[in-house]
């Protein structure tokens, strides 16, 4: 095998069983599309609704198209140019031999852009395709509940899982390519198709997430709120929007994010890797990591398709279903694992770190079920508190929220600490290897994972659909047990999304760390000035000062994220609920002789999405290239320890807390207090819209934000070792960036410099 | 001098001029509480009403000294005993020459006991006297308003001038004190001193601040929500509790906390100017900042005693005639600093890292008062949401108060920046010493900072006395104004205190840092075992997993603490408002014919605010021992690191969005959105409840906390380079540390083992 000559047999068959299998997980992708697309959509007037839903949500997804495609084409051009500043590694030459300098220089040139291409278009793909299928998906739901339970959960899941698949897929297709591509000299090219992803990914996220909050916020303050009448009613001029954002938020968002940390997993596994190789000579640490892969792509066609719940099913007997497929998932990853660590890699650790990822992502889960779950203490306290007002309902959900930020970052943090034990006494490369290998295993049930969470916006848009066009109550009660489930299945998901995060990242902090070092080293040895500090001598001491004004920077990125995107939500859901308003004096709506004008609420909502992308995506470029270029190298590796802790706590925060006063508000609904129209409940309502942009935004948002960071300083990192602040082109370039960040900020402070005029 | 045979003979005398300045800072103390107490308390029913608050306060503060004092008891013996594990410094050895090796261990043991129970008592005199000074105040600044604007302003201010004094008095003397009779071996006794008082100003801020608002939100979300009489109605059974909850929480809480943190600054200011003096063989590093410091204490006393309204004085006039004051004390600090710099230390960056701190303290709060001023658009931007309700201007808020967070980070990182910059090329010991001397700087004026923050709460309390017993409308207006002021003179404390907090942490660090290396080199030297790393080789690597996971660990205590102290509120509100709404039950309350049970409300508030103290207190004090113990000295510099970054975006959030709140009501109030009683006012008055807590106990919390943590792991640090992981001893004290520290979350979480019986 070229670039892999040291490549056993078995390993080269094992590479090619990898790309067949993520082949064969697009396929089943494809013939699940086949199988939904076949099923019926419904009577006209379900149609009608769905049409006004599809057209919404493609109408936005083309128009965010528009908006970011030239950032994606002047980085594609970067990366391309980059070739020329960071020149291609001695890997690289080496795989390559046989040709002239020049030409393995345009190879690596074209390599990088066409992989961050690659990680754009596939992330983009996972997201749009994805979100597509779910809206194919729910008015067929819709129609199947007023035949049967099994069927409607059926189709809904499966529509799920063909994301699911896509993400696996896609995922694994990438990393196996550019591998088998480029051998040794892959990380060249991994960065930049873990770039693209990831850079996708935000903007999926931040624009997916201010449409679906600002139309939910909007259309309850003053649908539920003011009005009175009940959610999803086709009264409320918001509500097509409403429905339109669960699909670009919760499906082609979360799709995108999920993928993005699929992809990130892999790309920093095989970073680390190939160092080991280097150190080692031995090429399983990178064959294995995506043997991992490939038998979790497997599993979980396996597990997804046992999935299918009983003629008579109820929602207990729904999620059991679920349940048994990931378990039976689970299941045979953990027997696979164990037999490939024993028989190819010789050794107990390998298994052991994958193992803890998947204790990992179950403790997560379970931490996060105990303060989120209605059954438990936490929320039932929350909703007691609704029985004093909001004021303390609040107060009590932030209490609870801090505290579960706590135990995820302690969980973690023992995560880290297990890889340290498992590598205790080997080079400290082989824990954050480690800590990449649990980053594998934890996301290893991806294909279940992400069935079980877009099955949630499906499930939901399907009972809306069903309110809408007023369905019978036998199928609206069908659809409103799928609802609850795909409410709990969403949850969990969302707990390993942002653990995974931080997993990933911190990977990604070990491999810039790995990286710097190797640069400085072979620069070094060319002779070449590398600045003041060599990291494979010192490592980052955050006791340095610069170091620790680093950190306090990059401590500070999450929350001025956060900050402006819930910024962006209030003022678009103030937009809409103005825009709600207005309509409900139209004569004849609210008697339901007049339709709202639903395309007025969407274009709000697709308009104030667009705004954020470019300013935020600026911010997270920009930020980590300003501290290496004025306080540097060990600088910026302090930013990123900053930004991976602090982003991890209000990260959590944010989407526990969201969803703790969610299900409180919910617990109330279900008779409690007082139930639906009490105080009680008003209280709840304004603890559930407060945490919506929390939960489903800004929260959610920080887990691509966090790793563009990582990845971008990974990048630039072989540029910033020879620039610094002593460099005068550097300080103009480091001037400009700041002024485009102080842009950026007033920008989306202010919502585009149009509305400054209005 | 003993100890400091190279002082020449200016620095002899100066050291004696300091700690006459401090006696005489004392005196002026002295001198205003005489004329304080000779003015005339008002009619019989104020005095009534002065009598109630008065019992309240004295009955918390005793009760609150008696929960304490076992754990102060404690700690006294373990700082003596600790001689024994810990020996004293080779400096030490030199200071005491004359005596045994026993007899300078026992004197050394003394000293650190005696300077730890120095600084609690000092730090418990400043809140007990000011506090019991601001309770005699009150009554006086009522009874004058009815006579003129001036007098009132003048009996108010020079009130809170006593507590500012005593605070720069007592905090000089015994910096000042300690130096002279330890000399070099002045951080031993040093760390003790800080220790005291950091740990007393954690129970005041702690026990105060869960106090204030626990009858505060209490109170107003049944009497100005539920029933709707004006705040401070007699009628409110918590009505006393709210006003006695202002004195023990915005005058005790608060003082303690801004001496804790003059204090704290001169200790690391001390020890780091010690550890130059032992490089460069000068004693200037260290008599400078005392020096500075002496400066600002005659320089308050002129400034504040410029402080008097005109005889037609209002408002602006009276915030005029304290700016004045501000000014002119400035003024004296900045030309003296500049010739002390000049023709002293014979160097321009003692001067330029001092003025780098009076900067800071006005940047800071500029910029506080941007976000929180009624005048800006930030708060008027949070105003305009209540027109949508409660949720979008929670939301605003949030956005608002992560953003200053952000700005404020900056700002220390740009203080941190400019000591790197003006110490370019020197050893890095010298940017601390420059960033102590920032924090020096920036608390040089704290007796005119605490008198404009003890001026809040009794201008506060005097107004409450005249709602209570219907004073007339000529004095009501007088009082009204100057509670006006009040509001915004503690906000502009508040940035100082929580800025200060920060800076005095990071010398802290640094402190920890230069102490960690000296033990180890020590110890080296000797031939002992000092663990696998030593610190001054490496530096403290957020690089390293163990490191890193420190990081995690500190990062998320300010998390776990907010989360306790915002329960605790939480739940001792809710008790409050049973009792509140039982008592407004009573026949014949509402029509003021009965009195309300005051002490009923007060005794809950009381007992809630002590619950807290030992289990808080015993989470910052163990918590830093495990991470020493478990992970080593190098993770604890990483938690330390963690603790300050995340303890400051928290904080400064919490504080800034609380004021926000506040402000945006009271613009609501003076007629905006429909005035009182509209819906925009409910909406922001839930704003105001859910940030009263936020701001004013678990934001000032952190200050105080976030030291303490710092200074334990100073005092621990010798023992935790002998000892780690490896040995069993260690092991299992690690463990029943954990287990003392779960125990107290559960406690603290569950208010007590008692109520889970009820």
């Amino acid at each position: 095998m070229p670039g892999l000559s040291n490549a056993s047999s078995f390993e080269v068959i094992a590479l090619w069983c990898v790309l067949f299998i993520a082949l064969l997980g697009l396929g089943y992708a494809l013939l699940l599309r086949k199988q939904i697309m076949s099923k019926d959509k419904g009577t006209v007037k379900m149609q009608e609704v769905w049409n006004a839903i599809r057209i919404g949500a493609n109408a936005y997804l083309s128009r965010q198209l528009k908006t970011i495609l030239p950032l994606i084409g002047f980085f594609t051009v970067v990366l391309f140019f980059s070739v020329y500043i960071i020149p291609p590694s001695a890997e690289a030459m080496k795989r390559f031999a046989g040709m002239s300098a020049e030409q393995v220089t345009i190879i690596i040139g074209i390599g990088r852009a066409v992989a961050f291409i690659m990680g754009a278009v596939f992330s983009l793909i996972v997201g749009q395709f994805g979100m597509r299928m779910a809206v194919q998906g729910n008015v067929r739901v819709a129609s199947a509940s007023r035949r049967s339970f099994s069927e409607a959960l059926k189709i809904a899941y499966r529509t799920g899982t063909i994301t699911g698949m896509l993400t696996d897929g896609l995922g694994l297709l990438g990393g196996t390519i550019i591998f088998i591509i480029f051998g040794l000299a892959a990380p060249d090219a991994l960065l930049g198709f873990g770039f693209g992803g990831t850079l996708l990914a935000l903007f999926m996220r931040v624009g997916g997430g201010i449409y679906t909050k600002a139309a939910d916020v909007g259309a309850d303050l003053v649908g539920k709120v003011e009005v009175g009448i009940p959610e999803d009613d086709a009264r409320n001029a918001a509500v097509i929007a409403d429905l339109v954002g669960d699909n670009v938020g919760d499906c082609a968002g979360m799709a995108a994010d999920i993928f993005e940390s699929y992809e990130v997993t892999i790309v920093s596994g095989l970073i680390l890797g190939v160092a080991l190789v280097s150190i080692t000579g031995k090429l399983k640490w990178i064959i294995f990591p995506l043997l991992v892969r490939g038998i979790g792509v497997l599993s979980s066609m396996i597990g997804t398709y046992l999935v299918k719940g009983n003629k008579d099913g109820k929602s207990a007997n729904a999620m059991s279903s679920i349940n048994k497929g990931f378990y039976t998932s689970a299941g045979i990853c953990v027997v696979s694992f164990f037999f490939l660590a024993q028989f190819y890699m010789h050794e107990w650790r390998a298994f052991l770190s994958v193992f803890a990822g998947i204790i990992l992502a179950i403790v997560l889960d379970e931490i996060t079920k105990y303060f989120t779950d209605t059954h438990f203490k936490p929320v039932k306290d929350i909703a007691a508190e609704s029985q004093t007002g909001s004021a303390t309902l609040l107060l009590k959900g932030l209490s609870v929220g801090f505290e579960v930020a706590v135990w995820q970052v302690l969980v973690i943090a023992a995560t880290i600490m297990s890889s340290v034990i498992i590598y205790q006494g080997m080079d400290p490369i082989y824990v954050l290897y480690g800590v990449a290998m649990t980053g594998i295993g934890m996301l290893t049930l991806t294909g279940n994972n992400v069935a079980m969470d877009s099955f949630g916006p499906i499930a939901d848009n399907a009972n809306g659909i069903g309110e809408m066009v007023d369905l019978e109550p036998e199928a609206r009660e069908v659809m409103a047990h799928l609802d609850a489930v795909g409410n709990t299945t969403k949850a969990i998901t969302k707990a390993i999304a942002i653990g995974s995060a931080v997993i990933a990242a911190v990977s990604l902090f070990g491999a810039y760390l790995t990286d710097v070092e190797k640069v400085q080293k072979t620069m070094m040895a060319a002779g070449q000035f590398v600045g003041n500090t060599t990291l494979f001598a010192t490592g980052i001491r955050i006791s340095v000062p610069e170091v620790f004004v680093g950190a306090l920077i990059g401590a500070a990125i999450p929350w001025l994220f956060s900050s402006l995107i819930i910024n962006a939500v209030t003022r678009a859901a103030s937009l809409i609920v103005t825009e709600v308003r207005r309509q409900f004096h139209i004569p004849g709506l609210m008697e339901g002789k007049v339709k709202p004008e639903y395309d007025k609420a969407v274009g709000i909502c697709t308009s104030a999405a667009q705004k954020e992308l470019i300013p935020l995506a600026l911010i997270s470029i920009l930020t980590p290239l300003v501290v290496g270029m004025l306080l540097g190298v060990e600088a910026l590796g302090g930013a990123l320890a900053g930004v991976i802790i602090s982003g991890q706590l209000l990260a959590v925060f944010m989407s526990t807390t969201g969803g703790a006063w969610d299900n409180a508000k919910k617990t109330i609904e279900d008779g409690l207090y007082g139930g639906k129209g009490s105080e009680a409940h008003k209280a709840a309502v304004v603890g559930d819209t407060v945490g919506d942009p929390l939960k489903d935004t800004a929260g959610p948002a920080l887990n691509p934000m966090i790793k563009v960071i990582n990845l971008v300083s990974l990048l630039a990192a072989p540029i910033l070792v020879q620039y610094n602040r002593t460099n005068v082109g550097v300080i103009v370039t480091a001037v400009i960036c700041i002024l485009v960040i102080v842009g950026s900020i007033l920008y989306s402070k202010n919502g585009g410099f149009e509305s400054k005029k209005a």
